[in-house]
């Protein structure tokens, strides 16, 4: 099943996508998706649905965040060992976690604003991980099962914020705009192994980003296992599981970043894609 | 104005304390103590009730976080210059920000447990900013007008997991339980001057923190512009903003940790205090 939420910003109402890849008003079913219509027994219920008898939605509808209400935007950096051969950074022994504040969440197709004064916003192509259901010391074998399923991130990042400003990587990872997620919630059962799809992304239509999920050093199962020993993984809380090369600071022979009318167009297969335009910082009210 | 919430987890009603120390009930006035009741006119609201006219709440409730659905909390490293002192570290030229996760935040007198496994638990005593209006670019001269007031945080700390296993900070500090918050949020009203207030930590009855807000490198309208350069701050966002001396990583001869049975007894001038019980890690159903 491939979850939804469409419409204006705050406003947005749940579907899926049908077989042809129109929009199904899910609203007679569900008020929304969100934690509670991610645990298993919610997912069957929708997943018995004809998707022919829920109403077509007519138009070209702006796609939402696929969940509603993510309490936690856990991130893990460095985790395709071609890209830590990029940045010239060891192989980590054990996964890196960051944290992406939830206010930087938007819609896979929104704006991407450049914060004021930022010279190094960069593009990060991920898989991110959508928890299904509470996880707390969870054994790698049993880690799947609390996935509902996945979703295209960009886990946008200010390399200055990030790397030069001092402390944590946090402070240039969770300016607003900085976490685009969706188009949809695909969830688990479709997708034969997750750890054997391509990425890519492209700037301004010139290819930047392409990878695969076999080069995690982590892969998805032991990424929820280790983080469940740190903290409660909760229904709707989303995991975003690193990059693969060619993000704008390891570009040679120098690194490109984005700039105001930049478009970000990038994709996992079968998970859909995003497209951004970036827009200089204004004050909002 | 001392606003709370009282009775089980999850199912708190909101209130206030009176002049003699006495719970008044506010469910006819609120349905809860949220990002909604911390705007400065539904603030003004509730200070023109007469907590005579309140009904008062029998017996000793628990005490609950006394602000729900809090979106962020976002952390401050290294803030008092003893404390940095006693670390041996530099004074940082900025402030060091990191995030707890949210699933951390918990009553300030209900258990800590100590995660499983964990040898290096640590207590922090800190002063707690809870945001009432939006913030976003504001200047340092603006920022305490988007405050709706101050609590009492334990920022609870495995220093294995923080310094010793990889990455940021946020893998030590999002712990389950690791977030006591309260008892009270005092609105800033009440607070004279929050650079003036003395701080404290027991553990089983010895003193361990001694400080006050006037240490602070960074003081609190400092920080609040500073974070909201990086990201927005939203109604119901807390800022933790750093411990004074007196942690046990930092005890001479040797360093202290939490164990099951200890008792972390804290609190800030004004602020009112916590009481935490350690326990062990079980699990969890």
């Amino acid at each position: 099943m491939k979850l939804l939420r469409y419409g204006a910003p705050g406003a947005e109402r749940p579907g899926l996508l049908d077989a042809e890849g129109r929009i199904r008003d899910l609203s007679d079913h569900v008020a929304d998706i969100g934690p509670d219509t991610l645990a298993p027994d919610a997912l069957k219920s929708l997943a018995a649905l004809d998707p022919a008898s829920l109403p077509a939605v007519e138009g070209d509808p702006r796609i939402g965040v696929p969940v509603s209400r993510i309490g936690k935007l856990v991130a893990i950096g460095l985790n395709f060992s071609d890209h830590a051969a990029e940045s010239n950074l060891p192989i980590p022994e054990e996964p890196i976690i960051f944290m992406k504040a939830t206010s930087s969440i938007t819609g896979p197709n929104d704006e991407v604003v450049i914060p004021r004064g930022s010279k190094k916003t960069d593009w990060e192509v991920e898989l991110g991980v959508v928890i299904g259901k509470r996880a707390s010391y969870v054994t790698v074998d049993d880690a799947l099962d609390h996935v509902a399923g996945f979703c295209v991130v960009n886990d946008v990042s200010e390399r200055e914020y990030q790397i030069e400003r001092g402390g944590t990587w946090d402070k240039g990872k969770g300016c607003d705009t900085f976490g685009p997620i969706g188009p949809w919630l695909v969830t688990r059962d479709e997708i034969a192994d997750v750890q054997a799809l391509g990425m890519w992304l492209d700037v301004n239509g010139e290819r930047r980003q392409t990878g695969t999920t076999a080069k995690m050093i982590f892969d998805v199962k032991t990424l929820v296992s280790y983080i469940s020993e740190f903290m409660t993984l909760e229904p709707g809380d989303v995991i975003t599981t690193g990059t693969p090369p060619g993000v704008g600071m390891g570009l040679k022979p120098e690194a490109v970043f984005l700039k105001a009318g930049d478009v970000m167009e990038l994709g996992i297969e079968g998970l859909g894609q995003q497209r951004q335009q970036c827009v200089a910082w204004t004050a909002r009210g």
